[in-house]
């Protein structure tokens, strides 16, 4: 079963805006078992899409079009399946009806070229846009599926998973997919794949381990494709479970992406209260804590001492703290663990120092090495790191590993178990 | 003159890795005058290289390809070029020396896969890889150049930048290109380009105009095509300031495309010390403030005051002003501002109190109501917003209008002219 993804935009070729249609497409037809042969993404012409069309249906069973379905004269995808089929463009009334209440609903005046869009080839099954006016359509002829959907991502997702994604099931015979995830952090890909060397050799022939990575985290994915649901389900968790107890530490959920949502639920349950003291990271760690719905349960605030004089004032570290060991060591974070204890009133607190560069290193203090540590009012741990010579990153690296810390504190000193699920 | 990208791996198809070769490329090509026809992305196969390949030579002059050429069984591109031009494969040693050099650098033992990456087709003209192993190469025939790069992005960008496009500037007849920015913020492209309207119906034919919006900014382009570059862009200037004197409340800049640098760079000139105090931004001003290097010549630090306690303890803000007004208040706001000046101690502080979402909504106070206010000692000024019901997009809106308010704030009290340069 072979798919080819259509991308429609003069934006997208002239590098306006990104194509992440076909990498979101492909993602999700290839969690299907469909062979994605190709991207393709072409000029908004009448010509170029017939003639791509037709060499996709030459080659490919499923054909996803994005882009050129709107109102304007140069949204042309309509047109061009209409000639492509030799059928004519006939007017639905019931898109009609839902373009005008779109516009009601945002109490805007209907705009008359906005008509255009409820007119689609003759033979077009008609998916009906919930999320925004143009609406898309499938066509089924010659063993081939072609769908044309909104550019607009999230109207092509809704569409996907209410209309396409249910079509292709229900019309093709796809083998069973089972896909099941670990996800790590604090971990490089290389100590995972030498935990896992054996593992590998040994999976079946028809599963795969992928290795997913992402600035300090690592994403394990487990395939396994099969004929009977069931026992392809069981064969996965089974390999799952034997994965995951050979880099059981550097888990921290196999259900959940976001180690800050992860968190999150951990210290609810525990009915614990953090906050930061960020001085390199400058209020990124806060940021990725608060990004979470509801997390005001949990998070009552940070400390961004960028300066000194804040360390000092408002964190309470000793100026001859800073005057003898510098702002970046293990000595002025333990007093900045304290003191943000004690002025944000939490449970546990982050503190974070650092050189995060490109200014600022000395031989001794380089670009890149940074103080993380997390403390209650009864322990303390404290990690010197060495990143990298690039800011942005090391600010990234600085944080997740801060999160990561905080992990390996509730796992400590609060009994958390993150493998429970497992 | 036509070109066309065309990108191979099947991690770019099964939508592992987002694609944004194509999209830079697509966008340097275009600036170079040059006509993007398509993007390809395609399998790792040498069927569907040496077919895309000679497709593709039918219908475009530039044909940039990009991936497939490492050390492993599935780094498949030169051999495919090698067998699409009927060329044996010879070895360079001087590709074998940058490769070993390289290996040194990073002190690491040589690979003896590696050696692979020597091999290029014989009539290939070898591009060193200033950055990493895998060499590039270029082909000329039949009017058509190819060149292959290296997938990894930086990689294939030093390429670009130190040979491929020199050596397309000097080999084809190319149009002067001139490209001329405005960078705003705070504004919608509607209001833009209403007070644009007349100024764009009088552009020369060979000047266009073009928006491109991000979250809560957009950047206007005016781009013109011409034969002789002095005239051309004399005449550049000359519409640039025009189109800049009809929105020029919104300008932030015509040559930093960074808001937050643009800030930076007159604090540090006026030798101004700013902080924040964030509520429901929790943290994420401070974090654009110090993703600048050298943030620390100005910025003194931030209050992250998540928790209506720490709004109290740290910020002093009155508990009957929260009980009375509501924490996402003018008068909170107004409270936290004067307890941020003088618990950071600083000339400027920003503040901001709002409900993100999803939760913690009212009918008086409903998601996406936020309150931002910038002050000093003796002036203060509190803006009530309403954004959206997403709380990943309020939080950014709430963070890059309250720089537009820092922006206005200096423009008022400071005598600041973020105009100078038009």
């Amino acid at each position: 079963m072979n798919a080819i993804i259509l991308s429609i935009g003069d934006e997208l070729l002239i590098g306006n805006t990104l194509n992440t249609n076909s990498f979101w497409l492909g993602n999700k037809l290839t969690q299907l078992g469909i062979n994605v042969i190709a991207h393709w993404t072409i000029a908004d012409t009448k010509e170029a899409i017939k003639s791509n069309i037709n060499s996709a249906q030459n080659l490919a069973q499923i054909i996803l079009i994005t882009g050129g379905l709107g109102p304007t004269s140069d949204d042309l995808t309509v047109e061009a399946i209409a000639e492509y089929y030799n059928q004519p463009l006939v007017f639905h009334d019931s898109v009609w009806d839902d373009i005008q209440k779109l516009y009601a609903i945002r109490k805007r005046p209907i705009h008359l070229g906005s008509k255009k869009m409820a007119y689609l080839p003759k033979n077009a099954i008609v998916i009906h846009n919930t999320t925004g006016t143009a609406p898309g359509s499938m066509y089924f002829s010659k063993n081939t599926l072609i769908a044309s959907m909104p550019g607009v991502p999230y109207e092509m997702k809704a569409m996907m998973r209410l209309t396409i994604i249910p079509t292709i099931k229900n019309h093709f015979t796809l083998p069973f997919i089972h896909h099941s995830y670990i996800y790590t952090a604090g971990v490089g890909e290389t100590i995972l794949s030498d935990a896992l060397v054996d593992f590998e050799k040994h999976l079946p022939s028809h599963f795969s381990l992928a290795y997913l990575p992402s600035v300090g985290k690592v994403r394990l994915r487990i395939t396994g494709k099969g004929e009977t649901e069931q026992k392809l389900n069981e064969e996965a968790k089974l390999l799952t479970k034997n994965a995951a107890s050979l880099v059981q530490k550097y888990i921290y959920s196999i259900s959940e992406p976001s180690l800050e949502k992860v968190l999150g639920q951990v210290l609810r349950e525990k009915k614990l209260q953090i906050g930061t003291a960020e001085s390199c990271t400058g209020g990124y760690i806060s940021h990725l804590i608060t990004q979470i719905p509801g997390a005001s349960d949990y998070f009552k605030g940070s400390i961004v001492s960028y300066s000194n004089e804040v360390k000092i004032s408002i964190l309470n570290v000793h100026p001859d703290t800073i005057k003898e060991y510098g702002a970046v060591s293990e000595e002025t974070v333990q007093e900045m663990l304290l003191g943000a204890l004690k002025s944000l009133n939490t449970d546990i607190v982050i503190a974070v120092s650092g050189v995060a560069g490109p200014g600022g290193g000395s031989i001794e203090k380089p670009v890149g090495l940074v103080y993380i540590g997390v403390a209650d009012k009864r322990h303390q741990i404290i990690k010197k790191m060495h990143f990298t010579n690039n800011r942005e990153l090391n600010i990234e690296l600085s944080a997740i590993q801060s999160l990561v810390l905080l992990k390996v504190f509730l796992e400590t000193y609060y009994e958390v178990n993150f493998l429970s699920e497992v």
